[in-house]
């Protein structure tokens, strides 16, 4: 637990590796929404830092100049709350880079949870989750592009959440809407109805 | 309260009239994202139907274009969940068009409840809206694009919902994690945490 004993939650947007509709191994490219929703979404609910995972050196220099825009350039002049959601990205090149990160900043070790949409290979509920991030663990989500993340990822997690599931079957969210609804459930204040 | 006793929950996206940055009344343009990610969310929490409200003719045009390519095209074909969700979709030209309609399918009055993100104008709390929903009443909730609905359009709704908020005092989601949020706190079949 960290010396505040406030929730410690990072999370991270996979570009790779992970899945396309085949089941092959891919890296998907960065989307200018993901980077603004989910970073809005992140900063409405506490999230401490918002990890953009991709190796392609010119997918990274892209993110970081519409982040740099955001963050010290006009848009955030024009627009400060977005600058303030914004400055929670960081953009690397792989999962074991944002785990260092994480451990060098929080200076404790770092729950790594997947998340998916089969209800089959998920290990932890949102219950389970929301205790841990109130008890001050730092807590990494990991969430996939594209058809989700691949097994070397999910290898790395020490779990993965339950999926979001609605009022039936069909659970095919777009991952800004499920980063948006998994936050809410586990970091927001408000009493449940 | 309908004869099954099940919820009855419209949505609706309105272009026109909102408001920009400086609080003058204006029509916004439609885009992709918002069509695919609601109508995804939509599907999701079992939502009867998904307006999209745009007086301007060449943005309905364009919009039926969109979705047509999915419920009956190409792209429906290559992605029936895709389909499934963007069949939700009705391109109406005004608030009016879309009450009318609920009327004549539900066959019964329908309660017009707005969304904002100003805590100050809220009148319906969460739990309140569930339990309506819970009855079987027919509810639309609307929500706006660009800086919120105009004034007009709050004063057609029979109460304002209160806003998401997170842990502290931001609140600038976007509203595809608005719409997301509030669904899933509405219409989510499952226990609470």
């Amino acid at each position: 637990m960290n010396e505040s004993g406030s929730a410690q939650l990072y999370i991270a947007l996979i570009h790779h590796p992970v899945l396309n509709k085949k089941g092959d191994v891919i890296c998907s490219a960065i989307t200018n929404l993901d980077l603004h929703d989910i970073a809005r979404a992140a900063q409405t609910f506490g999230v401490k830092r918002y990890y953009v995972v991709n190796p392609l050196t010119d997918q990274v220099v892209l993110a970081d100049k519409i982040v740099h825009h955001w963050t010290e350039g006009k848009g955030g002049q024009v627009n400060p709350a977005r600058r303030k959601a914004l400055s929670l990205i960081r953009i690397t090149s792989s999962l074991d880079d944002v785990i260092e990160d994480i451990v060098l900043e929080s200076g404790q070790p770092v729950k790594v949870i997947a998340t998916s949409a089969r209800q089959e290979s998920s290990t932890i509920c949102f219950s389970d989750l929301k205790k841990d991030l109130a008890c001050g663990d730092s807590v990494l989500l990991l969430f996939g592009t594209a058809w989700g993340l691949a097994e070397e990822i999910m290898d790395k997690a020490h779990g993965v959440l339950e999926p979001v599931m609605g009022n039936g079957e069909y659970n095919h969210l777009s991952v800004r809407s499920a980063v948006s609804i998994i936050l809410d459930r586990v970091m927001s204040s408000r009493g449940r109805l």
